[in-house]
């Protein structure tokens, strides 16, 4: 199904989108209201350029919710079930925000700028409400808004080797998850934008939290000028990399019925904590019924069905899919029934040429534990 | 601008979807995370069709916010600033939900199912966390959730006629803007559908909240079975027709940083009314600054700029924009900078062939004081 999108001034434009037009992008997402880039060349040959040379991606969609205030912490932590209490002013967290009931309302990484100040650059949902819903109900002293900030993303293994160009040597100094403000020469004087080591790859890069159009702009077109002989190009989130990667993405893969804990997000959660957040009762009592694992499959031919059996009855949906182009092989996301599935890691699952057995597995994916080797 | 859209399973499907491409859809927006169709045949094609015979929409990504509890009304009535307090079961309201800056949220159509149960069918943002945020930051015994219903909408001249041939006589008893059960005869026995007399154009017709899958495609074949004669077909909001019937899309024409007031919907308010609502304070105190109006363009070129001006300065931006096929004019809302319109009505707008002058009005677009006349 290739329908055309209709673009109108509700699916947002960018201070970016005549530049990843000019780039010949070739499909987009709506994804916060706003104009995603999904492909410029084709999802594989955007895959094994974003693997081996320097991406920029206008990632304006995600939003930033502004959270400002003497509560705004609080706030922050209400939200969400990873214990905050000791976050440190300048880095990111991956933040899983979930309601009263433990399920998940967006995924974001938050940016701690100030003791009262924070960033939730967010997911696919309007987060500003549940954010402002919440304060207004409980009169907490705090504003949140949506500022007019427009991430860009600067990916691949020679984004550092980019960024340097365009904003010193201090950018290597700039830790994983860790952000600061920049100075960046606009075509109207220096302006300061707040970058990150962060973005929605596993192929590294950064962040850029453009808040001025002018400049942002002029940082766009510089980056490609100084980034000729590495190759850069426009590109986007890639589907194929962000599956091989382990990346989940909210309303695929997880959503508004869905734990942080069936999404396999423990890591991120801090149920014995001290804290004050709505969700940690719920989380606490959860007894998971559903499991967002990994699945693997060896078949030319092409999966006609989301639902995964196991002697016939249904144990699990597909939720993101691709074929691997390093590997050769199907891998995808299964939202996995656990009373059906068992101890069961062999699923059948439906192709065009019939019934194929594929494996389950935890995620990220450990290719070398799966005996999987890249072909190319 | 033409480029493709990305469908995945966050951009939701419906139960409709597979017939919505059947009948040769040509594009989608993304609404509420799902799709909604946008042209079959082209936008005047399909504008000439609804006005003058019967059309079939899948307007699934019409949510539901559901509000359901002893506080259902208080909750409802906490978001909006039109008066409630006085709503009979069995009918729906256009409402404007604001913030406590009197800001708009959404405009959805409120449906009141009973006392203690209220849909709200909501324009494009996540209403569901507004809502449960205020809920859960109050503490209201109110249970908020987006229900599994896909409403189906039947519009057109003709949309009575063939209603009435699959739900029976009784359909033409169904007033404005009044909901009922009806009985439907679906594949698997008898079910019940919510019907009601509205939908997203001025062409007349009917909403179905099809809560049964099943039953619900059973009824889409049946419309068009039943419906031959009648020269039915799938569509879809008409971006013409809404226009020239002054309907407003939230996103477009109005968003968060619009009141009602400004938007002109104070029909739809009740500012003395004694009742307890967050945005009235700031709806009684507000002194707009912007309005939104209509804009009359004679002129053979294209509209090359949003921007309208007065000597030059500035003075608005286009929100919405057609030639109405019907006219022959180009028909727009434009929302306004007062300070700067003054008493103004005739604005300077750039189009390919220079500067030209249009007319500003009222809305809805009264034609005939307008001096036009149909040239179809």
């Amino acid at each position: 199904m290739h329908p055309q999108l209709s673009v109108s001034r509700r699916t947002r434009s960018t201070p970016f989108t005549s530049r990843v037009e000019a780039a010949g992008v070739k499909a987009y997402t709506v994804y916060n209201h706003m104009l995603l880039a999904t492909m410029f060349e084709s999802y594989e040959a955007d895959y094994w350029h974003l693997c081996e040379h320097v991406q920029v991606w206008d990632v304006s969609c995600e939003r930033q919710v502004e959270i400002q205030g003497s509560d705004a912490y609080r706030l922050v932590q209400l939200m969400t079930p990873r214990d905050l209490s000791k976050a440190k002013v300048g880095r990111c967290f991956y933040l899983p925000l979930c309601d009263t009931d433990g399920t998940m309302i967006n995924d974001p990484i938050a940016i701690k700028l100030a003791e009262d100040h924070w960033w939730l650059s967010i997911a696919d949902s309007d987060v500003m409400l549940w954010a402002k819903g919440l304060a207004t109900g409980m009169q907490l002293d705090v504003k949140v808004s949506e500022p007019d900030v427009w991430p860009v993303a600067v990916q691949g293994p020679k984004a550092e080797q980019l960024m340097s160009r365009v904003f010193g040597a201090q950018v290597a100094d700039i830790k994983f998850f860790q952000i600061c403000p920049l100075t960046y020469q606009g075509p109207n004087g220096p302006v300061s934008f707040q970058v990150a080591r962060s973005g929605w790859s596993k192929q590294g890069g950064f962040e850029i939290y453009v808040d001025d159009v002018a400049a942002g702009q002029h940082m766009w077109d510089e980056l490609f000028s100084q980034g000729a002989d590495l190759q850069v190009r426009a590109g986007c989130p890639n589907l194929f990399e962000r599956i091989e990667s382990g990346l989940f993405s909210l309303g695929n893969d997880m959503g508004y019925n869905t734990t942080p804990i069936e999404a396999g997000l423990t890591q991120y959660l801090d149920l014995s904590a001290d804290i004050d957040s709505l969700s940690l009762t719920a989380l606490r009592d959860q007894n998971p019924s559903k499991r967002l694992m990994g699945l693997l499959l060896d078949s030319p031919s092409n999966i006609t069905d989301n639902a995964i059996t196991i002697d016939g009855i249904v144990a699990g949906e597909i939720t993101s899919l691709c074929r691997s182009p390093r590997y050769g092989v199907y891998l995808a996301f299964v939202l996995c029934h656990l009373d059906v599935l068992g101890n069961n890691l062999a699923v059948e699952v439906s192709t065009s040429s019939g019934t194929n057995m594929g494996k389950l597995c935890e995620l990220p994916f450990d290719f070398a534990a799966l005996g999987l080797e890249p072909i190319k």
